[in-house]
């Protein structure tokens, strides 16, 4: 485009071309500036749609599981025991795959107390490294990078000499 | 490369002044050409982010569901029955919790079929008035004012007079 200019300019006479120029140029500005303005509202409005839509996804891949639930109550109430424990094992899987495929991971506990990642409960006297992790209370998970609820663990002390 | 441009026309004796306006707003375009990339760069960053942090909140609640089931699962592996059908109520009352709080509400399935939020799977010849549900085959769900999921059903046909 830049080309384009350059050639008209030696085309026209002088003056007129530099303010064809600037018109063309102001005028180009003046749509800019217009795309720029309408983009940020789209972008806000698409924004708020994302969220929704995100939820949504997730929303729609829980449903699954809460019929199961609903059916595992079921065999509950009939007391159909291997029915219930088939049931409850399909729900466990169903849910950690989607929040696996949501990119959920469990936090590693083994080795060494983390405190970016794990939350100490308690500290133990062991024979065990000090600040070894001992005893995982709860588990912690990572959503990607971002830590959604560190591990609560039981981590080692020594134990002290009497 | 434009400033390459800009100094050549300098050089040049014609209209000095139409040039350094031409110059200045060539800049402001190209200036303003590039804050508009920025941000539509920032943008989706931004989207990408909200996404993240609206699927996190929701996720961040699914976890002690699913601790529970892993409670449960223990009680099934122990065969302490009562114990697991406990953990199965809470679960689903928590899941069900969870997805009341997202604004999940289920569609409702008594009286008249409405193609807007049922999916007929079956008609039904009938003494109850045609086009009325009679069975729920599995049920439909709404978030917000959006259909999630349809709710499957029955529904009733006239009887044929033979």
């Amino acid at each position: 485009m830049s080309d384009g200019q350059v050639e008209d300019s030696q085309q026209e006479p002088a003056e007129e071309s530099g303010d064809v120029k600037v018109a063309a140029l102001e005028d180009r500005l003046l749509r800019l500036a217009a795309d720029f303005e309408n983009y940020k509202k789209r972008a806000a409005r698409e924004r708020e749609a994302y969220v929704t839509l995100a939820n949504e996804r997730l929303i729609g891949e829980l449903l699954p599981i809460l019929d199961d639930l609903e059916r595992a109550l079921v065999a509950a109430t009939e007391h159909e025991e291997a029915q219930l424990e088939e049931g409850v094992r399909l729900v466990h899987r169903s849910l950690a795959g989607v929040l696996e495929r949501q990119g959920v991971t469990a936090i590693e506990t083994d080795g060494r107390f983390d405190p970016h990642v794990h939350e100490a409960l308690l500290s133990q006297p062991s024979e065990a490294e000090e600040g070894s992790v001992l005893d995982v209370v709860q588990k912690g998970y990572r959503l990607g990078d971002r830590v959604v609820r560190p591990a609560r663990v039981v981590v080692a002390a020594p134990i002290e000499q009497q």
